[in-house]
């Protein structure tokens, strides 16, 4: 499956990119693939290894705030992996 | 912390309320504090606890079909608990 | 269609709801189907009406401050109204 | 703002490649600056010209099925352009 989620504290000011860069350091550290982009990261895997991950970067900002808002979007296939780079692609392929 | 959420399988059909039901069962089955709404349910737990709940979820639609999609919006709050009520309330006593 | 959404700023703060009862007024005066839930309201009409409820809670919020986290999920189905009400009905009928 | 948005019809099959492709060629068509992930697309511009997209995507799946699912994330910042590129390499400047 893959998940796409963005993350960070309310009430720690308007600048975000440290918190950011905090789970940055958690999803590169998990080793399963994954894509960066201005709105999230996608990270492709089974589900406890995703999950996992969006979990460790929810506590790491626990830590250093009260409060953390997180966006989750799914797609969860039977089956299907290599995604990540496949999806783009198949659906340029077809304008 | 809450999350609200929607699932759904793609692949299946127009008609999506007989997987809803489904969802519903495995919420009510769990005893966590939950609210359902037209675009999906808001759950009160903790991490694992609310996870585990959407997780099922995930699993039951995913022996009914192939393909699921799942939204979740989380606002994870220190210390907090009983948000599930008070949070609309606590709004509307500031209108 | 409906559209569930969020809205709140960031930078101003971990206390949210006083904020969150200035779209109220907004959605609560705009005059469409509405329903409030913990993590979200969701409304129906139009594309039209309905995004303009939204930006008008996004130009509130940004009077109030410099920047703006929303979270919106669309259900867009041909030829259908009252379905506010009747998603919920319509899956507990078949649980 | 930056919105980041993914749109897919239910009801018209589990391959929804053919159908983010009509979405690619609206979304490219309209000279705002953009950036195709795996789970959806990042759009900026101003709220009209965004929202201006994603409703043209909308009527065009509306055209090839008859209910459509949208999810939309934005973040709204005062008096920012060119964020597309510059929230990730400000993120990654941090870790």
């Amino acid at each position: 499956m893959i998940a796409d989620f963005s993350i960070f504290p309310i009430g720690k000011g308007e600048s975000l990119s440290g918190y950011v860069a905090e789970a940055y350091k958690i999803i590169e550290g998990s080793g399963l693939p994954h894509e960066h982009h201005a709105m999230g990261t996608s990270i492709e895997g089974d589900w406890d290894e995703v999950m996992g991950v969006i979990k460790a970067c929810r506590d790491r900002l626990l830590e250093m705030s009260d409060r953390v808002s997180i966006s989750i979007r799914i797609d969860d296939r039977k089956g299907r992996s290599g995604e990540l780079v496949r999806k783009v692609e198949s659906a340029k392929g077809k304008m």
